[in-house]
């Protein structure tokens, strides 16, 4: 052996010293979480060159890239669980299952064969049980946790074609001569799109659906492309419902959705990454969500509104012999003459090497219980609610698409309200680029049939009405400011 | 509003307590690593029902959820970053790199777009840059962060056919009358094969090479298949390379596999998600790495060989555009008019939402540096060497593959070494399954053509010579008994 010295681990006082001085850091990033501002406007040259050094060949205190978090990396992050975060459906994670995912972290077990981490099966199969009781799935459903809503619906997808494809699609390949379509609506998530382009179907394939004035699929545009398809002797697979876009929190009627797909032997996969734990409320899951229960597979982020940390998703599916039917591929070294009650999640998925996921899930559920997680997903329900109806009863912000879910889609309009699209498109566009630099409240726009019109997604349970008035008012700042910038 | 509670945030004494707690049980977790035992064995049954509950209704303390991993979670799982534990090359983190996860688990930011986080898209980057420097792979290339081998493989496999797939791939699907065709040696990874049957592509159009008595691939029978397909009509499209089989440590000759790739003018992928990290050794670069400068794609895995925790691979690209220009489609509401130099990692592979996973390697290559780290993967190396040498100087062992990298195939023969195939299988097997119930040692067999042999893989940076010796004393321990038992 060479006298060079490799990697050595501290000693336990050196070690517990930087513990406790990131449990300080931690700490200090969720003191007072309104106060803090959202985001920090930096050039790209700017947080480049803070990081601009070539591979070090030795190394560097520890206490010294503790500080350099805090200086350079924290304050160039937006601060994502703020409440004064508007910008995108996205995380606001519990303490509990920050601790969970801390834990998981640095006990650092592969969650791939029962094998190598029985209790990691154990619990992921339990939160999984956990997940399907809370949004009222089929009692039958199982499921496997994964990165998030882009690769579940990719994975949902990939079942949908082993369970209904009429020829071998692993084995032989996509036949463009029977070739397979997907449905969904013009407003699903385009990683549905990046899917099928994937799965080699084509994304013209993809048969986009017109929607309602909701923002709905629209059943008798779906119901005639079918009949088109069939007539044409192209091979109708799969539908993909969304249960909340991340536009606009549309959902499409489940029942007829899933009516039309018995009808016609097809898939029906929901695509409920945003919108899923919404259906743990029983009024919403008789309204909206009624049908779900029938579903093939569901899509559902718990990085979105179950508030765990990044990254986590979980893929649901009706029959709980689909995934392991589907991905099962065991190599030589890996063969376990075990029974069948050892779950091997390396078998349900495209990953083989897991991360043990399950942990801050099961964190979140018993710290919290079901009644307050979902009482803090009420709240997200009825603050949007609340900022629809104060943006409604204001005299110079309109409401644009109803609020369905938590997303609120508005503009600014002035109190006179007589400007053309054209110049109301600019006013909100430049809305937008001042509170990037402003940095108080963090959002973004997006496009409503043609309209430039500003977007308040909450799936953050540190938001309270007041944060909703103090987003106003700093939108109303900005607003009036721009009439007059703009000279329109 | 309804007047029941949603979640709450604890006081910053009452979250500081509970992170303590946590130190705490991660002091406990790195204290004298090598004294604890690797496995506890259970039944599925005990297992289960040690986590067999309702969905809770209300909350329960953290304090005793802490309680709850350190009595039933943390003693049910394999510990992977013991040095004990031989079965899989998987992971055994750095307190350092645990410390990035910890801390990006509760700064939670979504890495996505260059406008949610700035410092994460920049660090990434940087550290993208680090990791093709410290392997030696084209200055120009850059890359992506992933979550591990199996989803870096599909995807360089959907970059290669976006480049090189002479009809439209991602828009009409795999035509089969143009079937397109893929080479690895029969020794590839599984998950080369699952990801061609998820990308339409039919497995049958995997083509499996043969490999030469040290498990390369044999390039004369490659170059047969090509010419062969091209005769048929069928189109040659990449080439997978082994950087280090999982079976036993095998390397492909990667300049070889380049100048058939060019001739033909296919893609060259590496998948070196377990062997990349010892290209970092100079002289390991000029001998079985020599020519991996010249992959189109590598996929290499930080889990395993460059110590951060689950989940972490790295996909590598050649041409600094290719991911991008596969995986590009932007939605309206995340439609930015920056300049290119703001890089949205979402657009560079099949995820959208993305944990902050260049945090805990940028720790990693701080901390240490490259030298110490070069230092502790040239130890994995010399050590397993050096179990090789034990295993032919004893009477009762014997080496069944030359150790290539870090993986040594044995088996148990006895000291009369007069046992047949069967017996040595059986022998073989009973010591693998003493193993698991012993506790001491955690090691799993494979089959090499037809011989059921041990197998003892290291990424682990606490490894030393006692714990082989230690090894070798323990499984001749469970040989001896085992020839008794079995009678043979």
């Amino acid at each position: 052996m060479t006298d060079l010295e490799g990697i050595q681990d501290l000693s336990r006082e050196g070690f517990k010293s930087l513990l406790h001085q990131a449990a300080d850091i931690i700490l200090d990033l969720y003191d007072d979480v309104g106060a803090k501002k959202v985001y920090r406007s930096q050039s790209q040259e700017e947080v480049h060159a803070l990081f601009a050094e070539d591979l070090p060949d030795t190394g560097t205190q520890i206490e010294g890239l503790l500080q350099t978090l805090q200086k350079d990396i924290i304050p160039n992050v937006a601060l994502h669980y703020s409440p004064h975060f508007y910008a995108w459906v996205t995380s606001s994670a519990t303490q509990a299952s920050i601790l969970g995912e801390m834990l998981a972290s640095a006990l650092n077990v592969n969650a791939t064969t029962w094998l190598n981490a029985p209790a990691a099966s154990e619990l992921e199969q339990r939160v999984i049980r956990w997940i399907v009781e809370f949004i009222g799935y089929d009692p039958e459903a199982n499921g496997v946790l994964v990165s998030g809503g882009s690769l579940s619906n990719f994975t949902a997808l990939r079942v949908a074609i082993a369970q209904k494809c009429p020829y071998h699609y692993a084995q032989v390949g996509f036949d463009k001569n029977r070739a397979l379509r997907i449905y969904a609506s013009e407003q699903a998530h385009f990683c549905i799109e990046r899917a099928i382009g994937s799965l080699g179907l084509g994304m013209e394939n993809l048969v986009k659906i017109r929607v309602d004035k909701h923002f709905r699929i629209d059943l008798q545009h779906l119901r005639e492309h079918i009949e088109m398809d069939l007539s044409e002797g192209r091979i109708p697979l799969a539908v993909v419902g969304n249960a909340g876009t991340v536009n606009t929190g549309a959902v499409d009627p489940i029942n007829e959705l899933s009516a039309v797909c018995k009808a016609y032997g097809l898939w029906l996969d929901l695509d409920a990454a945003y919108g899923g734990f919404a259906a743990s409320i029983p009024k919403r899951r008789e309204q909206e969500f009624a049908g779900m229960d029938l579903a093939d597979s569901i899509t559902i982020d718990l990085h979105k509104w179950l508030f765990v940390p990044f990254e986590c998703g979980a893929l649901l599916m009706k029959n709980p012999n689909h995934l392991r039917d589907t991905f099962r591929m065991v190599p030589e070294y890996q063969r376990f003459d075990h029974e069948d009650s050892k779950v091997d999640f390396s078998e349900w998925s495209m990953q083989q090497s897991r991360s043990f996921k399950a942990l801050k899930v099961w964190m979140n559920f018993k710290a919290y219980g079901a009644e307050p997680l979902r009482q803090s997903i009420r709240s997200s329900l009825e603050w949007m609610q609340s900022l629809g109806k104060m943006i409604e009863a204001s005299n110079d912000f309109e409401l644009i698409t109803p609020v369905s879910l938590s997303v609120v889609c508005f503009r600014y309009r002035s109190p006179e309200n007589d400007l053309d699209l054209t110049a109301l498109n600019r006013l909100n566009k430049a809305i937008v680029e001042d509170s990037e630099q402003d940095e108080r409240v963090f959002i973004r726009e997006t496009t409503i049939r043609g309209q430039t019109v500003l977007r308040a997604c909450c799936t953050n349970f540190r938001r309270e009405k007041k944060h909703l008035q103090y987003l106003l008012a700093v939108l109303r700042e900005f607003g009036r400011r721009n009439l007059h910038r703009l000279g329109i």
